[in-house]
């Protein structure tokens, strides 16, 4: 089994870095392959080009890598902050570049995208992971919390995986030290359910 | 009356580019001071650093420059293409470095981001103007469209301009040159009824 695991903070003592070593140690424990990559730390370029709209290639040996990883990979595991209802800019380029056409989905012949694409990675399932230090109720009554349709919606369901979770840790900014432990502890637990899911057990 | 208008495609010639030079121009024949940037053209970097979200200040030229021109302006403009229900990354970039506290939105004294700021910007018009290739009932009831949420309630509504207006000009991939001559005196008179509504006027 094999996993790419995505995060985007820039500050490495962060929160979102903890889930994300986190999440690389528990699955290396359980003798999964991992991809892991500190987008921040890499220095990923999150602009796409005009020539990558024209032409849906990259030149960008980065790009290329992360696209080979990703169709490669049984889980996928994305971990960032909510800023502004978005994932940071350098995640939203990664999306932009790495999951694309006709990797990650594919337009009928002849189609120039106005049709409705067949996503290629239904064999995958899709886990996100958020810090975020908005309230649950306002961020879905004020805010209708984006983050769930942009995932669950626009990304992870338009590419055809319909297996997918996605877990929101608040109140970041006053959490105590227990309180952020013990969502260490429930990022792993739900890194070994994902596991449990790709082998057809757990849900 | 002064407006910045920010835009965010890589591509020089789409129809996004024909959109800004069409409100700079309107702008500019109504005398309106103009803050116009192809953040692309300008190699904007989107990436917040670990010191900006330390002390909420930044030393880059660039986002200084679109911090002052934010806070002067009357009116505001937006202009990109749905990719995935966000904005491309380079103008999520924008939205985390340049919309920032203490100037776009303020916590209370003491509070460390966990209650509900201030709304700094209650005195601007913000217009958002978006191309899609999604038919509008797909974009709503499939993926929930989640642009509207993150522009408005999430961004302008939050920073506290109360007055907004997006539209989305669908289906691009295959209008017509007719239909694209059609959307760009739209868009024109989009620009004069923001002026209006600025001085008082209009809806």
């Amino acid at each position: 089994m094999k996993a790419s695991v995505i995060l985007a903070h820039p500050y490495q003592q962060s929160l979102n870095h903890a889930f994300f070593h986190r999440i690389c140690a528990t699955l290396c424990a359980k003798s999964v392959t991992v991809f892991g990559h500190d987008l921040y730390k890499e220095n990923f370029n999150p602009l796409l080009t005009a020539e990558e709209l024209e032409k849906k290639k990259s030149s960008d040996k980065l790009v290329i890598q992360y696209v080979g990883e990703l169709l490669d990979s049984n889980v996928l595991f994305f971990i960032h902050p909510n800023w502004w209802g978005q994932p940071p800019a350098i995640l939203t380029g990664y999306i932009n570049r790495v999951i694309r056409a006709p990797y990650a989905f594919e337009f009928p012949p002849g189609d120039k995208g106005v049709g409705i694409p067949t996503g290629k990675l239904t064999d995958k399932y899709g886990v996100v992971i958020n810090t975020s230090n908005t309230e649950k109720t306002r961020e879905e009554t004020v805010f209708n919390d984006p983050l769930e349709h942009i995932w669950m919606k626009c990304i992870l369901e338009y590419c055809g995986i319909s297996k997918h979770y996605r877990k929101t840790f608040r109140i970041v900014a006053n959490s105590t030290l227990e309180e952020r432990l013990q969502w260490l502890d429930e990022v792993e637990d739900i890194v070994v359910n994902s596991i449990n899911c790709c082998d057809g057990g757990g849900v």
